[in-house]
């Protein structure tokens, strides 16, 4: 009946009355316990509360004007889960067949061999130019939005194997709960994934209320072409254009975003740079990594915890120890979260 | 007081109250020419209300969803005047005597040489690879946050020579009312721009109410790295990352937006490939050219008019055929905007 987005209008605070608006700054702040219902008390949840306080008081020093207010968050292993393998390698393993029976001589030829042997050993073995390979080939040579659809299409039958379910419902509720926060508070969310943009824009509106144009990612170069009937295309190229991992985040968000975060979330080492750069800002500035230290009710990896690296998110000690040096806040999934997802 | 920006509120339409709301969509399209008051009546200011009418009404087939609701404007030419320099070149050519200053070798070295030497002529009649290389040299080789209180300085300073007003003043107030019209209908507005994305998101917020982050252009790489006492700094590169021209237009706007517009405005042969692709989607899309012919209130220019192409936006006979051919909406600055500038 509206010609406007009830979706989109829910979210926003300002669709609040206006002697609601004047009751926001306080409200929402002292609210906090309610806005984050899954985190125990503690150092981690105090920070966020603290962080939000300062930035939106217009009394405090710290203050900082709402069209400055930017937050990114990296997805793997900080909003969703990343082990045994990120979603999108899934994708990718998963397009081989498909891909071997339009191009049969693909499947003679390493690292497609081993990945249609089904061989879950070797595959697991498969070195990290192998994996680019399988990448480059299996997310080119058709267009933006075909590439869309096999997305959506993967998405919406692929399952985890460990706890059943679309990849999609594997999202962390505290995450979930402090990008609505942040954005009630009148921060812009962005995700900074070392993965493809193309991949994560297909449902971080549907899954974060994200939208697609606030996320950064690594991004293979797409070429403008024509159609046999004369219509626009572009093509996804094979040719990394943004490697969106490591010095690559704040590179990518200066130019995706154009402007220094006040927060960033992230949970390794191809998340430092990003979490450097956004807490040498001037005013009030969070950076938090998440540590996956819980084994029973998500993974346990990383150094950290005296386990053997992993071809996800690593953790390191020097990790660890620039956090500590540097005042970012270490959230432990185990100690800081009552709850890990929202199914439970 | 309040902890939220008034400005951004106030811009939102889900401010107002909720009988308010229910009455929007009906309103804003019926309000059309309260909107739009430096339009005269015809067919282009038509076809923004037709186009603003059907995707807005959820009993249109050509209804779109807010969140779709993409809108990509170029700068030059089509926002603001580009004759008979682009701004940035202008910034360009000045900053080259502080360089010099710098760097005492480049006064003796082509193309510097013929900048300092202020001879006009010879100025005007720099090939394109001698502004690239002068392009090159004044945008690098400092952090990005010293080029925008670069940029911020001179825009402060600099006067057009024939207005004698800041740049900035030189946008058309037409085409600021139909971003304006655009956005209080849910529409998200975009710069798409061949020139330097680091420039216009200096002043995008100020001048057009766009933020930083809805700003594509050409964008030079850009370095992580450390200050000497290890603070993260991000140093422009002398390499071009993505070439926001021609194809590059819908190649930047997948890579920074992700979606294709509904709306694109342009004025030359650089915004072709923008508007194809706008154009060929499903469904309400707008394509509309700026068409310099107005000599006495801004400039004439380009071979529709029969007039000597020029360094600045080309607007062929080959493109009007196209806009005619494809449908798209030529504005002519002369028969269709009342008034060009908001000072006047």
């Amino acid at each position: 009946m509206l010609g406007v987005n009830r979706r989109a209008l829910l979210s926003v605070p300002a669709l609040l009355s206006i002697p609601a608006i004047l009751r926001v700054t306080s409200a929402l702040a002292q609210d906090a316990s309610n806005q984050l219902p899954s985190w125990n008390d503690g150092p981690a949840k105090q920070s966020i509360i603290d962080f939000v306080r300062a930035t939106t008081d217009q009394a405090s020093s710290k203050f900082v004007p709402p069209e400055e207010r930017i937050a990114t968050f990296d997805q793997d292993g900080t909003l969703w889960v990343e082990h045994p393998m990120y979603s999108q390698m899934m994708y990718c393993l998963d397009r081989v067949p498909i891909l071997a029976a339009q191009k049969p001589p693909l499947r003679d030829e390493e690292p497609f061999k081993t990945v249609l042997s089904g061989d879950e050993e070797a595959i697991a073995k498969l070195t990290t130019p192998d994996l680019e390979r399988i990448i480059l080939t299996t997310l080119t040579g058709m267009t933006t939005e075909e590439y869309a659809a096999e997305v959506k299409k993967w998405l919406a039958t692929g399952k985890d194997h460990r706890w059943k379910r679309p990849y999609t419902d594997l999202t962390y509720k505290p995450m979930q709960e402090v990008l609505s926060y942040l954005r009630a508070n009148g921060f812009k969310t962005f995700i900074v994934t070392g993965f493809g943009q193309d991949f994560v824009r297909v449902y971080s509106d549907r899954v974060y209320g994200i939208p697609p144009e606030q996320v950064v990612g690594s991004a293979l170069a797409v070429k403008y072409d024509y159609a046999k009937d004369g219509k626009p295309l572009l093509i996804k190229e094979p040719k990394l254009m943004l490697d969106d991992n490591n010095a690559g985040k704040p590179e990518g968000i200066h130019l995706m975003i154009g402007r220094r975060p006040h927060a960033a979330f992230g949970n390794s080492t191809g998340d430092r740079q990003m979490l450097e750069y956004t807490g040498a800002g001037d005013g009030a500035r969070l950076a938090m990594l998440v540590l996956h230290d819980d084994a029973q009710r998500e993974y346990a990896y990383g150094p950290a915890q005296g386990l053997p690296d992993t071809k996800v998110g690593t953790f390191t000690q020097a990790l660890y120890d620039e956090a500590k040096k540097d005042g970012w806040t270490v959230i432990s999934m185990k100690n800081d979260w009552k709850r890990i997802f929202s199914f439970e």
